[in-house]
């Protein structure tokens, strides 16, 4: 469950407020962290030495995912699944490291992951008074300009030092509160290990989600800087053991975005409008996909994990599609909103946030489509997209520039505008020409954005004439462009350059338009929703996931699947049992060889309680004594209604044991160096 | 708007009971015609003498489509879209006279369409008490039983000639009344003229079920018996003039299914659970389908008419989806359906169906995704599954068999067995291995299910080796296995018959549990639903769609779009003023070359008041005066919600005019002995 993909961060445009939580549910900050809960659950909750212990070791991937230091080298446990396109794109034909899997035998082997970046929190700070005396009185689209102005501000003020600290200003409970983050950035990231894919991706698809589950889904990265790795004294002790039945586990990672508690018409605009459009679209676009790379083996190696990831994001969609068309389920989300409403009612200083809530969600039923289909997909679209922007808006005070290209922003930003990596161009192209003939499709062919969007071509040959013709590919030309700044992008003939800007005005105005018709008031709303909240539950509330660093807290259980007990774990011999000898289920060839001395029952997967969301692959797993057993890397299929709400009695953490990569590292894919190295005896 | 493909059979399998109609409402039986409500409006309405010469002029094509004689030599007229396939079946690399057209030059050189039979009703006779009777006081699969066999009894005993005529027992208002249609035959159906599919189809996919419109969506085929053109005495005067705004117009012809009165329970399954499902896993097969044509010209030939009936089907189930997700819409259904629960409650011997409607429809859930999946798609395991069946039931006696394979059904089906017609094996192999990826998708790779349909193979694997290995593609191959029997199927090596084979015992445990969970049950509460209606609304009620002749009347008029009023009609000559040179909107090369020619305020499309539905397609528009003015082709996209209710101010037929074509095939695709034959001048 890596956190989706910019191509559908449209679909989920605003985050809400979770409701009291119960059980092990909660995706808790680590300054807020429920310890009088958990001990009267638990008879035990971590104290503050241990909190601070853990979250100086966790590190997240702007990747999208999870992760934790597990050396004092730099060395960090994450999945498979969340360096995958780092593998895919340092494998070639002749030497696919996807396929066979990789272990860097020194240091020197480790091999660079473009764009990805680790990083680690130092500082929270509450910045609430000041965002809001910024936003003042304004509404409509002046509140959203000031609101993105004083967050520019702190996160300028706050990261003078660009090159290794990182500060985002984090909007908590979808306005109620703003807290500065302040992180410790390593934009160097080098692979280290990772199993075959076969073996972290035992099951495909159809496995999924689903459990029991034979994965190897982790691997090892290691922060670099100057050159060398880095030093990291705060690192999680690995402790490869078997998990016990029913011991409290700790997740700590970034969860990316709940829904918690939407209101009913925030909701409804996800089962009516929303979800059922973008279930539709990705699934076409798998269809493209798979058949598209049927056509080689060439293809098929070099858009494996774009159609994984997709299928993952797919699964979530249909999963919350799923929940929202449950009548029991959202019967329950209802009547807590109900009961909130009757017990807020009449409270002075709360208004009646809903009636607003509704009111902003039908301006973005007015709006959804179009700025969904405002500009193409393709990595070459987006680089364009990128430079014309940069351009624009570098030239502006940082208060008035558009998110993403503020001063804080920025380096990140022009970090993957130039950092090498392989662009697949017939992937890039049938992902532009399907964008466009869905925008088509949606907006109807006489609608001025489809004729904005396609002129006379159509979807098929603009897309190729663009891809063809572009040369931004070449990191090279993206640095000139990106160096060249506004002249070099008025001045450009480049193809997808003077493509994107001929699409930049209206995807700025129609962003406009949301900000003023949607954005504000709903962020005005939401805040008055929290305040309601708070008023009634106290702190047993938690803010909805933000990708930034959360907790939870849980156990080692199983679950009922419609009478049939799902049991806790599974081991590495179930493997063997569960192979058909067709893919998705044909064994690893490493397994196959090395099956005589594989322990079968090491505990290979198991499941908890705990409550995740994409963003939280990779997260460490951690026992009471602060070790780490395990790196979660799914939830079941119960776990994505989790999106909208919590069911303990179901919704479940799949993790990936540390005795099973243990197993792994000495057995399989041996890699003595890193045996040494997590046991903290440097070779 | 074709009849839905078979592959969708499923997705809509119990039809329920329309309410009261209003305005232009209603697809009603020819011995029920609302004579006095139409004068009401119209002052004026049809005698018993125009509706019986109308009534032996109508044609279905048992492709999913209707049609009308239009000479006396059995011409035909209906659209493109429902001969597309025998176009495409009928065209070689060489010859692609889907492409540029065709026109006979004499009838020797008319192309037999491969499937297809013409069907013009010669009876209707009421067989309620017949059949009612013969369930009696059975339930569950026992009443599923007596019914089969009380029909195959019926059709069989009422259709001794074979060779000329076809019996089919209808149930009307689900269960209420049960009807025996008897049929004129013509198995042998040739290809007369047919337009460039380019100008069929102008606009494409984006453009169906949209207005306004510029296409020639007509075609013309011809009713053969012994080798020679029929004789048909009735048929409708062909009319090329323009329609008259505001006029009355009547459509005529076989409206293959609707819902218009599902209970709230029944909308919900098909909200819920079965549209999400059949929209998302079409959009994935549409994908696969594109990518995969992709790839050469070859390919795009031979599988154009697949995609786009594919398409046709997707939008129709996004349409309905979308009806079903818009509050405002499905709240006007909720309010109809608690009026008549009001209105009934209490009344004596209408007990309350709405409860064992609702336990039916729970029922179904449980076992809905398993029907779904129970078979594999494509072409050559359906003719491998016919073939086994056929087997087994004709050993039967007639009223112990599947429906589907009664010595009445049984000559349709051997026609389709036999008939030869290309099979394009990459693209059976494409259906079969979607479709079973999509059974472990839906079911899990460990459900039993998967594990019948997969064994130790991938969907690939399998689909590859069973379309490579089985002979079933030569018509021979087929008629041996169909005349050797039980015999020869047992003894068959063919892959694919041994599939067949393996496949269906489960599948007819899962009809049989469907018969006694479902179908039993809601049946019977249907009938009583169906009296319900009856004893509220009377006579202003009719059944839903059944794909037997129904006849709807409406007039000529545009609607307002959101504010915008859309006109009536198109003419000709904005044809050249929508194309943009690139696909779908290229101008077709004919169009091209006659553009001087062709005179360009001829009345091209025009939208009506009519109430249709899938498999309406090529239904005669026909005047006051009983003249053909039309070919239905299309609703717009308002009309999909037209599954469950017509709204008279947005549903709208999309008619290409008799005009158009008569300026077709005087000027575009020359064809002057249609030309006079239409005159009733036959050279």
């Amino acid at each position: 469950m890596r956190l989706k993909s910019a191509l559908f961060a449209s679909a989920s445009l605003a985050f809400m407020l979770p409701g009291t939580a119960r059980a092990d549910e909660g995706m808790w900050t680590f300054d807020a962290f429920p310890a009088a809960r958990m001990k009267a659950a638990y008879g035990w909750a971590p104290d503050q030495a241990w909190l601070d212990k853990t979250r100086a070791a966790a590190v997240r991937l702007t990747g999208g995912c999870s992760a934790s230091f597990v050396s004092d080298t730099g060395l960090i446990l994450t999945n498979h699944h969340c360096v995958a396109t780092c593998v895919e794109e340092n494998s070639t034909a002749d030497n696919n490291i996807l396929v066979k899997g990789f272990t860097a035998r020194s240091m020197t082997e480790e091999k660079k992951c473009a764009g990805q970046q680790a990083e680690v929190v130092t500082s929270i700070r509450d910045v609430t008074p000041t965002v809001k005396a910024a936003i003042g009185s304004a509404t409509g689209a002046d509140a959203v300009r000031a609101r993105n102005a004083a967050t520019a501000k702190l996160e300028s003020d706050s990261c003078t030092d660009k090159a290794t600290t990182r500060c985002q200003v984090v909007s908590l409970y979808g306005g109620g509160q703003y807290k500065l983050y302040t992180y410790r950035k390593y934009s160097d990231v080098r692979l280290a290990w990772a199993p075959e894919a076969q073996a972290a991706q035992f099951g495909g698809d159809p496995d999924n989600f689903n459990f029991p589950r034979y994965s190897m889904d982790a691997s090892f990265l290691r922060a670099y800087e100057n050159g060398k790795p880095v030093a990291t004294p705060a690192f999680l002790k690995w402790n490869p053991r078997a998990p016990q039945d029913g011991e409290a586990t700790f997740v700590v990672g970034n969860p990316g975005s709940t829904s918690r508690l939407f209101t009913g018409d925030q909701l409804a605009f996800q089962r009516e409008l929303a979800l059922p459009i973008i279930v539709t679209t990705t699934s076409e676009l798998r269809g493209r996909m798979i058949a598209a790379m049927a056509q080689s083996p060439e293809r098929k190696r070099e858009a494996a994990e774009t159609l994984s990831g997709l299928e993952n994001s797919l699964k979530v969609f249909i999963g919350r599609q799923k929940a929202l068309n449950d009548p029991a389920f959202t019967g329950k989300l209802a009547a807590a909103e109900a009961s909130l409403k009757q017990v807020s009612a009449g409270k002075p200083g709360i208004g009646i946030p809903w009636g607003d809530i509704a009111r902003s969600v039908e301006a973005n039923r007015a709006i959804y489509v179009e700025r969904l289909y405002a500009l193409p997909s393709g990595d070459l679209f987006n680089y364009a997209l990128a430079l014309v922007r940069v351009a624009a808006e570098r030239g502006k005070p940082n208060g008035e520039r558009l998110p993403g290209y503020t001063d804080s922003a920025l380096p990140l930003l022009e970090k993957n505008l130039t950092d090498e990596r392989p662009v697949t161009p017939w992937l890039d192209q049938l992902q532009m020409e399907f964008s466009l003939s869905k925008a088509r499709e949606y907006l109807g062919a006489d609608h001025p954005q489809s004729k904005l969007l396609l002129g006379r071509e159509s979807p098929e040959a603009l897309a190729a004439r663009l891809v063809t013709g572009t040369k931004l590919a070449d990191p090279a030309a993206r640095k000139a462009l990106l160096d060249g700044g506004a002249a070099a992008i008025a001045a450009s003939t480049d193809p997808m350059i003077v493509y994107a800007r001929s699409l930049d005005p209206n995807a700025r105005a129609l962003q406009k338009r949301y900000d003023a018709e949607v954005d504000a008031p709903l962020t005005a709303a939401r805040a008055r929703l929290a305040d309601a909240r708070f008023a009634v539950y106290g702190d047993s509330n938690y803010p909805d996931a933000t990708f930034t660093l959360r907790i939870s807290y849980g156990k080692v259980q199983g679950w009922n699947e419609r009478g049939t007990p799902v049991p806790t774990r599974t081991v590495m011999g179930g493997t063997f049992d569960r192979a058909t000898g067709a893919e998705p289920f044909d064994l690893p060839p490493a397994f196959a060889a090395n099956q005589a001395r594989i322990n079968k029952n090491v505990t290979y997967d198991f499941v908890t309680t705990n409550d995740i969301i994409g963003g939280n692959s990779g997260s460490p797993v951690i026992d009471r004594a602060g070790t780490v057993i395990g790196a979660a890397f799914d939830g079941n299929i119960h776990s994505l209604g989790g999106n909208y709400g919590y069911d303990g009695t179901l919704n479940r953490t799949v993790v990936v044991s540390t005795a099973a990569v243990q197993e792994a590292l000495e057995k399989i894919y041996p890699a003595p160096n890193l045996v040494a190295e997590l046991r903290g005896r440097r070779r």
